[in-house]
C-alpha cells in the first residue's frame, strides 16, 4: 500500500517558532506613525496590543520558545497531516509528486487558530479581559472566538456587515464559542456612528471593522485588539506548519522543488513557506509562489509602497505590496484574499526576488476545487483553492517537461463552511474579474501624500 | 503536559471488521419477506445489494478481513484521534474520566464513510455503475457520494424534499463530489409520481426516499442500492471505529466503565461499542447507553416486533425496536436520530441487557454542546450532542457519588454544517418535544397484523 498520510508523532511537534527577521537579505522597513512619519517605538502599539506580542514583532531571535500552555492547546489538532496525493497525480497523468499539508483539521476548520491561540495566550498573561478584533467572511473571527474560549477571555468581533448578513454560518460559530459577533459599521463606536450617519446602508467593509475594532479597544484598558495576519507575530505563529512539514518531508524522503500557497494578508502562505525561505536564502533551489486572484493581484500588480492597513487610515503605515488602502475588490467567493494589502515580510521577500507571485481567474480556482475534492475528497475552502489551482498548472507543466518535479502546496483550511459558493460555481453563475487597469492609477494616487520607503515601486 | 489526544499509529490500524453475529447470547431474529412472511433469502436481496454485502449480512465469521483497497481509503483520514476531556471534566469538577473518539475528521464530517466506502468497494468489484440511496439532512448522503467519487462509481441521491430546500450545504456537497441529488418526492420514480400526484406540495421524508432510491436501483441492472444505516453489514463496517478505541483505550491505561453514543439507526453506536458489548459478553462490567431524543425515543418507549423500514412498506420486515412504520417525529434538529425503528443488532442487545438506552430532551443536547464547544473547542452535530449530554448527566452523578469512573463517548460527527440548529437554539427559538402517550397506540396499529418475533414485546 502506497504511504498516502505522513502523520509526525506528538513528542516530534516542533517546540518553538521560526523568526525570519535575522535572516532577511534586505530587512523589512519599520512600520511609521502616520502622523510624524518616524518609525513606531512599542509605546504607540502598547494601547492594543500586550507586550509580548510588541516583543515578538520586533524581534531578532531566529527561534522563539512556544509556551507551554500554547503547545498544550496546539496538540488539540496538530500536528496536522501532509498528504500525498496519489490521485490527484493519477488524474492529472503527471510524474510529479504532490504533497498537500492539511491545515483544516482544526476545530476551526483552517490555519488561523495557530496564531489565534498564541494571541489569546499572551492576552491572558498579560491581564487582558477582553479581545476585540475585525472578520470579513469570519475564518479570523470564527479560530479567535474558538481560542478565546479556550483561555477564558471575552471576545467581541466586528464583522463586515454584508457578510455578516450572507455568511450566517461562522458568525453563529462564533457566537457558539460565546463571543459576541457584531455586524459592522455598528453604533458601538464613534467610528461606526460617524460611517452610519453619512450612510445607514452601508455595507461595510474590512477597513471599517478593523476602525472599530481598534477604538473598542483602544477605549478600554482590559481590552485589547487581534489581528488574524498581515503582522510579523502572526506570520511567526504560524511557522509551526512549515516546520511540522519539513519534518514530514524528511519523512517522505523527498523536498519540494516548488512550494505554493494562497496568499490574501499573508499568514497561511507564510506559515507553510517560510521556513523553507530560510533554506533558500541557505541556498536551496526551491520556487516558492504565492498565488492571489487576479480580482485582487496585490503582488502581481500593486506598487511597493508605505500605505494604511485599513481603508479609514487608522494604523500605522506598513512597507508593502499594496493596491491602494480605498481599494475595493470584485466580491470574489474567496473572501480572505480580498485584502489591498500584503504582510511586509512577504512583500519583501518578493522584492528580494526569494518568492514570486502568480494570479489566477476564480473560476479556474473552483474548477481546481472540484477536481480535488473527486480525486483527493477534501472540500476545500475558496482560498485554497487559489493554491490547488496553481499546484494543478505546475503539475501539467511538469509533465510537458518530463520532469518528475515535487510540488508541496498548502491546504489551508476546509470549505464546508462556503458551500454557497461551491453552488454558485456549479449553477454557472460564477465570473472571472481582473482588476482595471484604471485601478493602478487610483493606487497610486492613495499613497501619493504617503511617506516612500527606501526600495519603493510603482 | 496532560496528554490529551491518543493517536493511533496507521500500522496499528485493525485489519479487520468484528462481527457480533457469532457472539450474540440471542441471535438475531431473521428478516422477513413481507409477501411470504418467510425468513429472506439472499435472492430477495440480490436486485439491490452486491452479493459481497449480502454475504456480510448474514456472516457468522467473527472476524473479516478489510480489503486493501478498502485500507487505503480509510487511511485518508484513519485512524482517528481519541481525546482525554480534560477541560469538560475541569469544568464539570467531576472524579470521572471522560474520554471521546473524535469521527468529525473524515472529508465528509461524520462516521458514515467508514461504511460509505466499503459498500462502494464491494459494488465497484460487483460490476455497479451506479449507486441510489436516500437521505435526511445529508449526512448519509454525502458520505456516499464522497466515496462513490473516490471508486468512480456514479450515484444519486433522493434527498427528502423539505431538507433539500432548507439545508442546502450537504446537498452542495454532495454535487461538489459529483453525486446528482434529487428533491424527493420527484417525478424520476413510479413511487414519487404517485406521492405527488397526491400531494404536489408534499416535503417527502425518509420512508418515501428509500422508496424512491430502492425502485431506482431495481429497475437497472447497473444499479444498486446503499442503506446508511439499521443493517447487519452496515454495523460491521462501523466496527472499525470501536476496535481502534480499544488500542487507543489501552495506550491510555484505562479501561471504560460507561460507554455513551447516540442512536438513530444504531451505526454510529454500534461502531463504537460492539467490540466492548463482546468484552462485556465474556464478563467485563461495562454500562453501555444508547442515548436517543425523547421526540423519537425508539429503545426506550418502543415495542420490540416486526416492522418495515420504511413508511410506504417496500422493505423486509426486521425484528427490532420501532415506533411504527407510520410515525412521524417532531422536527428536532438532530435528522439523524429521526427514525422510526432500530438495528435489529443493538435492539436485540437491549432486549438481552447489554445495553440499555436513555432518551434527552432536545434542549438539553444543545446546552451540552455549547458546553463542549467552550471547554473541548469541537462544535458537534446535533445528533452527538445527544451523547455529550448523557456523557454530562454521568460524569455529575460520578461526582455526586465520589468514584472515579472512566466515561467514553463517541463523537460521531461535527457540526459545522449544522449551524443553524445552533442559531435557532441561542435564539431561544427551540423547544423539547416528548413524543405524546397516544403514539404508543398508533405503533401497537402498525405492527398489529405483521407477524411477530419469539421475543415480541409489545
Amino acid at each position: 500500500m502506497e504511504r498516502k498520510k505522513i502523520v509526525l508523532p506528538e513528542s516530534e511537534m516542533p517546540r518553538q517558532w521560526y523568526n525570519i527577521l535575522p535572516d532577511m537579505p534586505t530587512p523589512v522597513e519599520p512600520p511609521l506613525n502616520p502622523g510624524t512619519g518616524q518609525p513606531l517605538g512599542p509605546e504607540d502599539l502598547a494601547p492594543i496590543f500586550p507586550m509580548p506580542l510588541i516583543e515578538q514583532e520586533v524581534s531578532q531571535e531566529r527561534y522563539i520558545d512556544i509556551p507551554e500552555e500554547v503547545l498544550e492547546k496546539y496538540l488539540i489538532w496538530r500536528p496536522t497531516p501532509l498528504y500525498r496525493a496519489y490521485a490527484l497525480e493519477k488524474y492529472l497523468d503527471t510524474p510529479a509528486k504532490i504533497y498537500f499539508k492539511n491545515e483544516g483539521v482544526s476545530p476551526a476548520g483552517s490555519h488561523k487558530p495557530n496564531t489565534a491561540i498564541a494571541q489569546a495566550y499572551y492576552n491572558k498573561i498579560s491581564g487582558t479581559k477582553k479581545i476585540t478584533t475585525e472578520t470579513g467572511a469570519g475564518q479570523w473571527g470564527s479560530a479567535l472566538s474558538f481560542c478565546c474560549a479556550l483561555f477564558g477571555l471575552e471576545c467581541k468581533v466586528f464583522m463586515v456587515k454584508i457578510s455578516y448578513n450572507q455568511k450566517p454560518y461562522r458568525r453563529i460559530m462564533m457566537q457558539t464559542w460565546g463571543a459576541t459577533c457584531i455586524a459592522s459599521p455598528s453604533t458601538e463606536t464613534k467610528a461606526g456612528q460617524s460611517i452610519l450617519a453619512q450612510d445607514p446602508d452601508s455595507p461595510g467593509s474590512l477597513g471599517m471593522a478593523i476602525s472599530e475594532a481598534v477604538e473598542a479597544a483602544v477605549m478600554d484598558d482590559d481590552t485589547k485588539y487581534a489581528l488574524g495576519s498581515v503582522l510579523n507575530h502572526v506570520m511567526l505563529h504560524q511557522t509551526i506548519n512549515g516546520l511540522e512539514t519539513q519534518k514530514q518531508m524528511a519523512i517522505a524522503g523527498d523536498y519540494p522543488d516548488v512550494i505554493i500557497g494562497c496568499a490574501g494578508g499573508g499568514s497561511n502562505f507564510a506559515g507553510n513557506c517560510l521556513p523553507f525561505v530560510r533554506d533558500k536564502i541557505n541556498g536551496k533551489d526551491i520556487d516558492i509562489i504565492a498565488v492571489e486572484p487576479t480580482s485582487c493581484p496585490t503582488l502581481t500588480r500593486g506598487p511597493f509602497a508605505y500605505d494604511f492597513g485599513d481603508t479609514v487610515q487608522m494604523t500605522p503605515l506598513l512597507a508593502m505590496h499594496t493596491l491602494g488602502h480605498s481599494f475595493v475588490p470584485a466580491p470574489i467567493h474567496a473572501g480572505g484574499l480580498r485584502y489591498h494589502g500584503m504582510a511586509p515580510i512577504i512583500s519583501q521577500l518578493v522584492m528580494s526576488n526569494l518568492i514570486r507571485a502568480e494570479a489566477v481567474h476564480q473560476l479556474e480556482t473552483f474548477q481546481a476545487g472540484i477536481t480535488f475534492a473527486r480525486t483527493e475528497g477534501f472540500i476545500s475552502a475558496p482560498e485554497t483553492d487559489h493554491a490547488i489551482a496553481i499546484t494543478i498548472r505546475e503539475a501539467l507543466k511538469a509533465k510537458e517537461e518530463g520532469k518528475e518535479k515535487v510540488i508541496l502546496f498548502n491546504w489551508s483550511g476546509h470549505g464546508l463552511v462556503d458551500m454557497a459558493a461551491y453552488e454558485a460555481y456549479l449553477a454557472g453563475k460564477l465570473a472571472d474579474h481582473a482588476m482595471p487597469e484604471e485601478e493602478i492609477e487610483r493606487a497610486l494616487g492613495d499613497i501619493a501624500s504617503l511617506p516612500k520607503p527606501k526600495q519603493f515601486k510603482g
